[in-house]
């Protein structure tokens, strides 16, 4: 899912979106949206969709994530969460309730649950006590949802977000909690905080057990090409993450050899394509050369050409990662794209 | 002419400018190409069209009139001018066989001269001395141009500028210099400057009696809208200016009822479009409260869809008034244009 946090992927038209990257679903920010454009704009415009002119699904995050991270001042409470706004430092009060609201007010097609995001590193008595408030607010989150109803006719889902930091036994209970609430899908919150990859698997291979076969099962905020790889494999349907379109915005693009970081003189006089094998709006139209010419000269166009291309390229490999599991020729074309991908750690 | 000064209409791709705007030339600049990315980049990329995949016509300005506003430590003599780079401090002389030289590399539709453009205001016995500099370098220009060849197989059309600051008489003895040359096509230079607006209207309609009538005839840098329906209707035939995509980027929207400043809390819950009489991608899919939000979340997508409508409207105005010159009602759709213009006084 590419990322539109406020309402926007950035530096992406919804045009291209729709036409070029062809993205079937893209990510928002309830905590972002709630703050600005407000619930009560946004209920004016008869929901995101509206809002943004697009039609296809949207999810949006809770919020939790954007509390524990960029709010000021928060004091988590049995019930919910005060903070006050990184904008204006307005304060406000987030229950599992008052989210559930607010992203009925959106009219997103996939709503998260209110949740605690642990850190890492995260003392086991802190993790136990956060994965036990995420399992009774998810009990609240699901209430909410079940007594409220889509504002604008159209069916939304929850799902739930299951915690635990690195300890397997909460992992363990946290899915075991939710996946006894029946949401409508799945999630893997508090992982790509910082701890080390191969944990990070570990963890993924474990509590992807827990959670139902038949049901949609999310890796929030992952992330890198092979981290996307090795969690498919392990399990998992639906990611999200700002690599494709930050890393466009800093000048580092993806291909299927390797990082190109853009800026390097070396690309100033080829004039070959970002990579052959892409089809984007920018490979089939500019070289390397016009691309680093537009980021030295700090020009606008080189963050929307790369960030066409970066969600090209992401989009890409999910797509084609789909196609080798209906296959059944996965693992042999994950072991051969890991191969090229020690390309990715060195930056041309 | 949307102004792509360093090889990209700012925040606008080619393909908008080609399939949505609708630019049948935009203008980019002598300067800052040479600068940046550099003649032997242009020339190994096949000129600047193929560099940024542009096949329609492109005018490129001189530099003269950057020389005089961004470069360091300028040094003007005789044959030509010494300055400092912008960027780094390098250290770089302009002739006029230089420029030449340049716009050949570039490859543009239409090149312009080297001259001096005269600030505002300009006393009498400097605006004589640098309107004799400009005709004589206009002379090494013509030579210049004739002694040399395209480089990539197609023509190209070589523009004079007159200058003479705000004298009649220098005007017309600059004009009458330069047409003596037997330029393809001649420019004003040196307006728009920070003289009066009925000043410069003066000014033009004195010059353009004095440059042929099948010629082009081009009014640098000019301007509001108003502007360029003055100046239209005084015999100017083509027009740049950076108003356009800069306003756009400050959040100045044009319509044809007024300016709209897109901040302003009034447009937050107004789901009408822009502009209802503007056909551009911007008005055909998001509301001014859309626009409002990006702009106020300083997201990159509202300088895209902005600077869109605002190039937009200016070409629709340009097309309408050839279409009313051409259908003989240019004075009166003018003057009912001119009535509306006040409220690009008011800023909404």
């Amino acid at each position: 899912m590419p990322v539109g946090t406020q309402g926007t992927v950035k530096a992406v038209d919804q045009e291209y979106l729709r036409s070029d990257i062809k993205a079937q679903i893209i990510l928002s920010n309830t905590y972002h949206l709630y703050l600005r454009p407000g619930t009560e704009i946004l209920e004016k415009a008869g929901g995101l969709h509206k809002f943004i002119n697009w039609e296809k699904p949207i999810l949006t995050d809770s919020g939790g994530f954007q509390i524990f991270s960029l709010a000021e001042l928060r004091k988590l409470k049995h019930d919910g969460v005060e903070f006050r706004s990184h904008l204006d430092g307005s304060k406000h009060f987030f229950t599992p309730e008052k989210v559930i609201g607010i992203e009925r007010s959106i009219g997103s097609d996939i709503m998260m649950v209110l949740d605690e995001c642990t850190p890492y590193p995260c003392e086991y008595a802190y993790a136990r006590k956060s994965k036990e408030l995420t399992s009774r607010w998810a009990v609240l989150n699901k209430e909410s949802f079940d007594n409220s109803v889509p504002l604008y006719g159209h069916k939304q889902f929850l799902f739930g977000i299951i915690q635990g930091s690195v300890y397997k036994d909460l992992r363990e209970s946290s899915a075991k909690d939710l996946v006894s609430l029946d949401f409508d899908g799945y999630a893997i919150g508090g992982l790509a905080v910082g701890e080390p990859a191969e944990m990070m698997y570990d963890l993924i291979n474990f509590t992807t057990d827990f959670m139902p076969e038949n049901k949609p099962r999310y890796l929030m905020g992952v992330g890198r090409p092979e981290n996307i790889l090795e969690a498919i494999e392990r399990g998992v349907d639906m990611f999200d993450c700002v690599m494709p379109t930050r890393n466009a915005r800093n000048a580092y693009l993806f291909t299927s050899e390797g990082i190109l970081s853009m800026r390097n003189a070396k690309h100033k006089d080829d004039f070959s394509v970002i990579d052959p094998n892409c089809s984007c709006y920018t490979c089939k139209n500019f070289s390397r050369a016009y691309l680093r010419h537009l980021y030295i000269a700090k020009e606008i166009l080189a963050l929307e050409l790369g960030s066409i291309h970066n969600l090209h390229f992401y989009l890409d490999l999910v797509k084609e990662a789909r196609k080798q599991i209906i296959g059944g020729t996965f693992k042999d074309w994950k072991d051969s794209i890991l191969s090229k991908i020690t390309n990715y750690q060195k930056i041309n």
